[in-house]
């Protein structure tokens, strides 16, 4: 199996210069790693196109080619200075698993599919799971066709420096019935698998983010002047917020929501002033919407009890509202089924983080294969996995992809 | 009484262009407004010496000139983008005190001071009340005569370009029995002598600051993925220090103890990432040192807990740990006694901010004399309080020398 740590090397030297990976979406690099992918698919026998958004759809015909395919997939871009695991594994698996196939000369009855997913993270134009929002018909481009990376550069003109016409987008999308089910093997993210010496989670449920922007007014006043009673004391309304998003959060950790303040700003943030100002964001995830929903709810009562008690003024609004999906049944069953059939050590767990078949999974039956990365390090050049459990993965991908592909 | 209304808008036309006023430490016009009260006290026929640190010293002889003198005075610099009324109320107050015994033919037996101390404010060159701490020997000029301005100017340079000789700073040390006791009128920078409709307030005491840095270090990891009992975050650390900070203050609140964090910076600081690293300030003022110290030491204990409770690391250091000073009750019964006398409606109140006062009442009886400042706006263009206050508290002022002086 030396192929697979060929290709890996190849495509991690694709990279603009600087620390880690920087194989952002829609560059040379990213088309290069797409490319490069492109060509091992032809020797694998199978035919490929890249649509108007930049996916490359490779396909491995079946006994009945006019029946649904089952596809697998993820993705080649990476964040600014990211790992060399993040996307790339997924795709490397599955045209591992393709190979295998055609080195077995297994035929399945339906096609398989492999698909590179581009731009998949948002690091460049703000915008994640582009891709295979396209491909599942989740984005207008004219409303994003104007906007610009950190170079000015619209995403318009990314498309046309690459040979990709804007307008023709909407070709992208897939027929329902061109596709049966789909299943994308990616790393874990989190240090789970890693410190309970699994091989592979199967993922049930990817959580969708609802995120908050809050402003808090108070006064600010001198620090040695001012009593204790008398304040607006702005940065202790806003830890009193991040003390109350954990709390809620973990009241409703048996649905593993989770609840984070990643972000404050305090002004005027002088040692003898008191805050005046703060600025925070909340990220409140998991995978059950209606426990997600307790939580914001507690959150925006909680904004109104602290505005009385502490004399400030909570301004708040809600900036993302996604929907968490479930991974659909049927395949984590078969996932389970192969891992014992493999020998391999799994566990059924969540996806905090998003991803491409995210998106799919509205449309299409979708599962999901976690492999281990090292103390969960991601999108950073620390980004480690083991060859071990790239090829154990691949294997289950293999086996769960013919099962699939043959019912 | 048009003499204080003609100095107050000389001297607040002597400033650097800019939004408010911008008259720094050793500036041409700091050194300007002082020589225009060096001319004011020439006409009121009192002997002027500017000293090696900048301080002028205008003296009114009493009719015994061999004994000590009753000193009083305060500042004409300001913080960049300063008001008009911090500092020079004090200084204005004091020229029409005197101005004022000599249209009266009072002779005291005491000689009468007016100290206009040089750079009262840190915002030149990080060090408060130089000029005060150089007259008390509360400084040693070989530490911080290489200490450079934004424009990286030196204090010595700065002290050559105004004619001053750093070198020979050690002649400010005033003799312990050439001054009697010293008293300082200033704005109150808070705002309960408005809100309570008082016209002064008796200054009980100064807090001095016992200031910490605080660095918790936690661990970023995703905020979708990690799950919630797992987290190292630091935020969450930084937030319980905010609170607990609070708390611990407000149980010494019977001693006027007050405890602010203003400062807290958060990293990555990304909504998807859980903080990682936080740094804080923390800020105790207090005029009571046992109930300072109390404070500080609940803090330094609740650093322990957090370490253990949160699995985070917490490196803290005291930066700055001054002594309060109280000031002197024969004064603040002399201030009383006058106040009622002069129909004043008085309280008696702590200092939360620096001044002056604070290094003379290391060496001599001292007293203070707050008047209302507007909401309490400080250190701002927006400063202001109304010139009946200014002159009731001269009034109060004159009657107090002269007691003091007679005595």
């Amino acid at each position: 199996m030396k192929r697979i740590e060929k290709d890996f090397e190849v495509i991690n030297l694709i990279t603009e210069k600087g620390l880690g990976i920087n194989r952002l979406s829609y560059t040379k690099y990213e088309r290069k790693a797409i490319n490069y992918i492109k060509e091992e698919c032809v020797k694998a026998d199978m035919s490929v196109k890249i649509d108007n958004c930049g996916n490359l759809i490779a396909r491995r015909e079946g006994i009945d080619s006019k029946t649904s395919a089952v596809a697998t997939g993820s993705h080649l871009d990476t964040v600014y200075e990211g790992g060399k695991y993040d996307g790339t594994v997924g795709v490397l698996a599955g045209i591992e698993a393709i190979r295998n196939l055609k080195d077995k000369n297994i035929r399945t009855k339906r096609p398989i599919e492999l698909i590179v997913f581009a731009c998949e993270e948002s690091s460049r134009f703000g915008i994640s799971t582009l891709g295979s929002k396209a491909m599942t018909g989740k984005v207008n481009f004219d409303k994003i066709r104007n906007i610009k990376d950190k170079d000015d550069i619209t995403i318009e003109e990314a498309y046309q420096k690459i040979g990709l016409d804007i307008n023709k987008t909407k070709n992208c999308i897939r027929e329902k019935d061109s596709i049966k089910s789909f299943l994308e093997l990616h790393i874990e993210q989190s240090p789970y698998l890693e410190r309970d010496e699994l091989d592979v989670g199967i993922v049930t449920g990817i959580s969708a983010p609802t995120r908050f922007n809050v402003k808090i007014k108070g006064l600010a006043e001198h620090s040695g002047s001012t009593r204790m009673f008398e304040r607006q004391d702005a940065l202790v309304g806003a830890s009193k917020i991040v003390l109350a998003v954990k709390k809620f959060a973990e009241e409703e950790s048996k649905n593993s929501t989770v609840g984070t303040v990643g972000t404050l700003r305090v002004k005027p943030g002088a040692i003898n002033v008191i805050p005046g100002y703060t600025e925070l964001k909340i990220d409140i995830r998991g995978i059950i919407k209606e426990s997600i929903d307790r939580v914001c709810d507690n959150i925006i009562k909680y904004f109104g009890t602290l505005e009385e008690e502490l004399k400030l003024v909570v301004n708040w609004e809600i900036i993302s509202n996604e929907m968490p999906i479930l991974t659909d049944k049927t395949i984590q069953n078969t996932l389970e089924k192969n891992s014992k059939k493999l020998g391999l050590k799994y566990t059924y767990m969540n996806s905090g983080a998003g991803h491409d078949a995210m998106n799919m999974a509205k449309i299409w039956p979708t599962g999901m294969i976690f492999i281990p990365s090292k103390k969960g390090i991601s999108h950073n050049p620390k980004e480690f996995t083991d060859l071990s459990y790239i090829k154990k993965g691949a294997r289950l991908l293999e086996e769960t992809l013919v099962e699939l592909a043959n019912f």
